[in-house]
């Protein structure tokens, strides 16, 4: 089996150097084990810090190790109660062609041969239905608590989070704008998912822009970026706002985090500004799947695939979040 | 009667050229006003503020009218059915030794003669029952909520709001530490106010201080000073803590807001920073108050006072709170 494994920490973007991809034998399985077969690997701002040597929820990947990711795959041998050979599960089986799981919380049985749910879109289930389409869901039931008529601003609008948090936000009757690094995601954004409107940041007067999109002031930020956008915003917030903290991807890289100096706005607007982390909610998935499937299947959650074919082409997949390259959900089929 | 009026907007500090002391007639008055006699003038950070030509939840003081602060009273003649003569009332009367009131939710009668409440402390109504002690109770009841055990910090804790809040994080059982700008108000928030530690941010490495004296990190933070400290305390939270964001003193008068880089900090221990207004909760004074006289009668609750004597002061007494130059609650007699 091939899998591309840590040979050195990056610093900022991933350079070639920093991993390797290795051939070794599979896996033998002991007691309680089960050997999964990757059929596509999620790529998300979480795989890259997993390779710094910091603290998080979960422990760094450590030098010699597969570089972690999130993967559905299906069963091919199995020495555990919990799952059948044929199973098709969500893991974290990380960038290689095959994995070994355990009966934890990291890996979940989405279909079965025997009852014909096996046959299952990978990339809806990693787009809409994974630790993605769970993390805009908290942030924007938990926090954000759109109301019918409000306005809502997401940020990384055509990515993989910030795009279902906006069509959360439209299903729940808010006027969402997006905001995104090209004319070309503003289209996506807008015809795709269905936002009213996005600002190109790189092109528009952000200032500008939000009071253009925004005449009642913004009653909830779904932040994924950090940085100056999120400064921006916090100086156009209506009374009572609250700004969900997804994520500060303008940082996972440069390590730097520039203060937002409209942070007194939150005072003036008795505003709030709150953190979260998906893993906190483990145990409400299945709420959040059963709210991320009545949507899908009434067509109101769309999402837009970027598939990197092969594991040579690991670092291009773990940069191109960052480079801001790609639009919508990115994957790599190794 | 002797008034201090607004001549000239200020930068900064008050400068003695920015207000005049000017003696006028009694007015007369209208069907529905009645006359208040000031007996005390309470400074907080929200004078200096209306003096800027910013909208708030009050309109700017405009040049030529009296410089508006909270006041406790008497009222000396009635045209209102609301008050009696006798009465002892807070209200906004400002820096005069007379003012009208209305029956509006600004002025509040708080002692009357005919049952023999109107021998009150005054000092205490402004320092503990006024607007600063429900600042502290909503800050800290409605957002904080303290735990027992739990850790407590609350910065400009030798000011008039900043050693209520302490008191009433420590009336819940928390573990408390102020942080206070010299060795003097350090010993005053411990030995008076009873906070189990405080940090002198003038002398002491406060980012050291911090990890010493919050050694289980900071459940609740209690922000009166924004800046610097802000971003500190931020750098030590601990998971799911609450920043009450009550105000920014070290910008009201430079104008400048540096942003808390370590607001990313609320993303990793899934924390929230939250502003609030006193004005909002005006019709749950009575909830403060009852509150506030429970610890008070108790003794759990101390306040102390800095009195200017004289409007000609009233320069002095508005700058005093951000030069950092007097302990607790500041008053001015007129």
């Amino acid at each position: 089996m091939r899998q591309v494994v840590l040979r050195r920490r990056p610093i900022g973007l991933v350079a070639i150097e920093d991993v390797e991809v290795v051939t070794s034998e599979l896996p033998e399985l002991a007691d309680g084990e089960a050997l999964v077969r990757t059929d596509l690997v999620g790529i998300d701002a979480a795989a890259r810090t997993w390779l710094d040597d910091q603290p998080g929820y979960l422990p760094p990947v450590q030098i010699g190790e597969t570089v972690r990711a999130a993967t559905v795959g299906q069963i091919v041998a199995t020495r555990c109660d919990a799952y059948e050979v044929g199973d098709v599960v969500t893991t974290l089986g990380g960038f290689a062609e095959y994995s070994v799981s355990h009966d934890d919380l990291f890996t979940t049985v989405i279909g079965r041969v025997a009852d014909g749910t096996a046959d299952i879109d990978r990339e809806a289930l990693l787009a809409v239905f994974g630790s993605t389409g769970a993390t805009a869901y908290f942030g924007m039931h938990d926090i954000g608590r759109p109301q019918p008529g409000e306005t809502v601003v997401v940020s990384a609008a055509a990515g993989a989070t910030g795009s279902i948090a906006g069509q959360l936000a439209k299903a729940a009757g808010a006027r969402v704008v997006g905001i995104a690094g090209s004319a070309e995601k503003c289209a996506v954004v807008v015809d795709e998912f269905g936002f009213d409107a996005c600002i190109d940041y790189r092109t528009d007067d952000l200032r500008a822009a939000l009071r253009e999109h925004c005449p009642d002031r913004v009653d909830v930020y779904f932040d994924n970026v950090g940085g100056p956008i999120l400064d921006a915003v916090l100086g156009r917030l209506a009374m009572h706002a609250r700004v969900v903290l997804c994520g500060v991807i303008s940082s996972y890289v440069s390590g730097e985090h520039p203060g937002p100096s409209n942070y007194v706005k939150l005072l003036a607007m008795r505003a709030s500004m709150q953190g979260f982390n998906t893993l906190d909610n483990w145990d409400r998935y299945d709420e959040a799947n059963a709210e991320l499937r009545r949507l899908y299947d009434r067509g109101q959650l769309r999402f837009r695939s970027h598939v990197f074919e092969g594991l040579d082409l690991s670092v291009d997949a773990l940069n191109a979040l960052f480079e801001g390259t790609n639009i919508g959900k990115t994957f790599l089929r190794p």
